[in-house]
């Protein structure tokens, strides 16, 4: 009964605001907690911080000086076609492990991490007055875990991190948000033991929960606004050790590569 | 600045409790506003109603008792060979227009509403005790729009109505809940004309936000719980006549079909 009654409970996405530009060598944690106190927001056990990767890939200085980049005659012509920025075109195919398709001005690829998306994840940004490309974190599911240990040394709470992106779809048009690093929760709510009210086992019900709670926290912050960060309440989540690589599908199993 | 507080507002999903089992020509509206009754939970001007497709299912009677399946001889053989319920299979191959993957046991095909899924969205449960299978509502879109006009016609309020399902993704282990029929609202938020805080111009920001509610909600209610549906409070939607099938890609800009 616990379980229904907790399972059952309100679920509040609370935005952290007033969260500045982040530079080089900042620390997220750090920051975060600095915007918790001015915002007299507190952490409390079973809340889970999520956190858009651009200010951890700035704070790790994954930034790249647009005119610092020399694009390939290849970057160059497949730009120049689609009245792209060959810098950030170059950029997206060193990101990359393997293009996965590569059509009408669209990259997708595998990113060296294991991620399929648009871009290899780069992203164009503006940082001191200059244009710039943000790239995914090296390590998404070590900044989230290395994240988690700051608070816990600052403020004493163990609180499960994630780490977002927007993501395109197959499919299905528009961004939706997913966790591209997880630390100290179960990214998988997996009830495919479990039972239905009826007795029935269930099908397929492998639950992606950390991509939903992304995505919740991408309705909570908005991308106009400063609020690179959110507090998720109310949701039960499971421990597990497992991040975000994970939810990779390996290759051999997909059947879309 | 009054879009920004907004956007940094406290986002809140309110599960539904105490729904029963719906039967075919119930009406999916009085049995959500009698389980609010009962909740002493009101529903204001603001919230959206998130609700899983199988209670509409169902209502509108899109139910087959599997006993009266008959499957065709290829049905049989590919079922057998991957341990399958010939009838389930059977089924989602009838609900399909196309079929996009079948490999290893995976039937990943093209419903009649364009939605790309594993097995048409066909699920087994059980109904009146005996073993069924729930198909997806014929046009979920108006199945949303019909609900939202009962609501409104009994308590005098629009809101916002989605209904959902859980789709597995290509590259990602796991479901995630979508949006397969929306009414009353925007079910993108556009941000590809905006400005971001520095004054660039946002690069892809076609945020596909009707599938985030979808999420959040999905968090919120729980498989094993009888929460069919949800309250979202806080969201800044837009308004807007598209129904979900606007997220789905015309197939000539789809790279994956």
């Amino acid at each position: 009964m616990a379980r229904r009654r907790e399972e059952a409970a309100e679920l509040r996405a609370i935005p952290i605001t007033g969260i500045g530009e982040v530079r080089p060598g900042d620390s997220v944690a750090e920051t975060i907690i600095a915007a918790l106190r001015r915002q007299k927001l507190n952490l409390v056990a079973g809340d889970i911080l999520v956190i858009t990767h651009k200010i951890v890939s700035k704070a790790e200085a994954r930034i790249v000086a647009l005119d610092q980049v020399q694009p390939s005659p290849a970057s160059r012509r497949w730009a120049a076609h689609y009245q792209l920025d060959a810098r950030l075109v170059q950029l997206a195919l060193e990101q990359a492990r393997r293009v996965v398709r590569r059509k009408r001005g669209i990259i997708i690829t595998e990113t060296a991490h294991g991620f399929v998306c648009a871009n290899s994840g780069v992203d164009a940004s503006n940082v001191d007055g200059g244009r710039c490309a943000v790239l995914l974190p090296t390590d998404p599911d070590r900044s989230a875990r290395q994240i988690r240990r700051a608070i816990r040394k600052r403020l004493g709470i163990s609180v499960p991190v994630l780490i977002t992106d927007s993501f395109g779809r197959p499919w299905r048009e528009g961004l939706c948000e997913v966790a591209i690093g997880v630390a100290g929760m179960n990214p998988f709510r997996d009830f495919r033991r479990r039972r239905d009210p009826h007795g029935f086992r269930l099908r397929v019900s492998l639950e992606a929960v950390a991509d939903e709670l992304a995505c919740m926290a991408g309705l909570a912050s908005g991308k106009l606004t400063r609020s690179p960060a959110c507090i998720i309440r109310g949701f039960t989540y499971e421990l597990g050790r497992d991040g975000a690589s994970s939810i990779i599908r390996p290759r051999k199993r997909d059947l879309f590569r």
